[in-house]
C-alpha cells in the first residue's frame, strides 16, 4: 500500500539515475516536494533543455550544446596534438589536471565487438580524415587502462603508425600516495619493467 | 573550462538533490545525456507534475495530490488509533512493517522553538480538534527518540491527557540483532531498566 501513485511515479522515475536506489530515491522524493520545490522545477526544466539540445561537436564527438565544442572552436587551443579518450568525463579530467593544451577526440566507448561496438560506432572513420588531413603530429592515446581500453588503443596506433604519424600511450605504474602494497601486481610488475633511471 | 554551459547547468542542478554532489552529478549528467534521454525526459515531467499537484492531505498533513490520503480515505482502518509521526517517509514505514490499521497524524517536522517551528507549524490545532472529536482512543507518539522527538511527544501526551485519551510511547530497548556491545550506553541502561519478565 502506497501513499500516493504520484508520489511512487516520482520515487520510480528518480531511480533511473546511476547509483540511486529505492531508498536514496525517496529520500530525494519527500526532500523536492517538502523542501525544495524550487530545485525540483529547475531541475525538470534544465534536464529538458539538456536532453533537447546537446548533441556532439561535429569534430572531436563529444557533448556539447552548439556544432562545436568549446575546446574545438578555441583558436589559442595547440591542433597538432590530438588526445584519444573514451568519454566526455575524461575530456574534462585531463583538460583540469594535465595543463594540456591541444584538442580531443572522444570515442563515445571502447572497442567491444560482442555488443556490436566497432570502428564506425567509435567514429574512426572521421578520425582517419583528421589524421589524414596532415595537420596532426601526435597522437595521445588516453583510454582506459582496462582490456578493452588497450585494445582500442592499439587499433588506433595502428591508423597511426600507417600514416607515419607518433602515437603515445599514457605511462603506467605505480599511483603517487598510498602504499606500495596496496597496488596490484600486474600495475606493480610493469613500474618495475619500466624503472627509470634518478 | 568547462565543455558546455548546458552540461554546466546540468550538473550543478542535479547537486539539489540530497547526498548528490559533484561527481555524482557529472556522472548522473553524462548518463542522461548519453544513455538514458528517456528516462530523462519522464523524471522531467514527473517532477514538474509532483511540484504542481502534491500538497498535504487535509486530514493527516502526509503528502498526497488528492484533498485527502489514501489511508485516511480508507474506510477498513481503525480510526479510533491515530499514530503521530514526523514525515510522510514515517508514515510509509510504520504502514510496512507493523501491521498497524489505525490512522496517522504527520507533523512534517518537530518542535524546534530556535527554528520558529511551535504548535501551529505541527499543525497541532487540527489534532486538537480531531482529539475534541472523541473518536480516537489511543494516541501512539512514534516521533524519532531524539531529544527534539521526546519533547514533541511530551508536548502532545500532555494534549491527550487533558482530553483523558491514553498515549502511548514506542518502546525503547535493544535492537533485534547485532552485539550488544555496539548498543550505546543511554539504549542499554533504559533496556536494562525497562527489562521484561519471560
Amino acid at each position: 500500500m502506497s501513499l500516493s501513485p504520484l508520489i511512487d511515479k516520482l520515487i520510480e522515475s528518480l531511480q533511473v539515475l546511476p547509483g540511486v536506489g529505492p531508498k536514496s530515491a525517496q529520500r530525494m522524493a519527500f526532500y523536492l516536494i517538502e523542501r525544495n520545490n524550487d530545485g525540483a522545477k529547475r531541475l525538470s526544466s534544465v534536464l529538458d533543455e539538456a536532453v533537447e539540445r546537446i548533441g556532439h561537436c561535429n569534430k572531436c564527438r563529444t557533448l556539447t550544446e552548439h556544432e562545436r565544442c568549446s575546446i574545438c572552436s578555441n583558436p589559442g587551443r595547440d591542433e597538432t596534438m590530438l588526445c584519444i579518450v573514451e568519454t566526455p568525463s575524461d575530456v574534462m579530467l585531463v583538460n583540469k589536471v594535465t595543463g594540456y593544451k591541444g584538442l580531443f577526440f572522444v570515442l563515445m566507448g571502447h572497442l567491444s565487438p560482442l555488443d556490436g561496438i566497432g570502428p564506425e560506432e567509435l567514429g574512426l572513420e572521421l578520425l582517419a580524415q583528421r589524421l589524414d588531413s596532415g595537420v596532426v603530429k601526435e597522437l595521445i592515446l588516453a583510454t582506459n587502462p582496462t582490456v578493452e581500453g588497450e585494445a582500442t588503443a592499439h587499433y588506433i596506433s595502428e591508423m597511426a603508425r600507417k600514416r607515419h604519424i607518433r602515437a603515445t600511450r599514457l605511462a603506467h605504474g605505480v599511483p603517487l600516495g598510498g602504499e606500495l602494497e596496496y597496488v596490484d601486481g600486474g600495475t606493480l610488475s610493469q613500474a618495475f619493467s619500466d624503472r627509470r633511471d634518478l
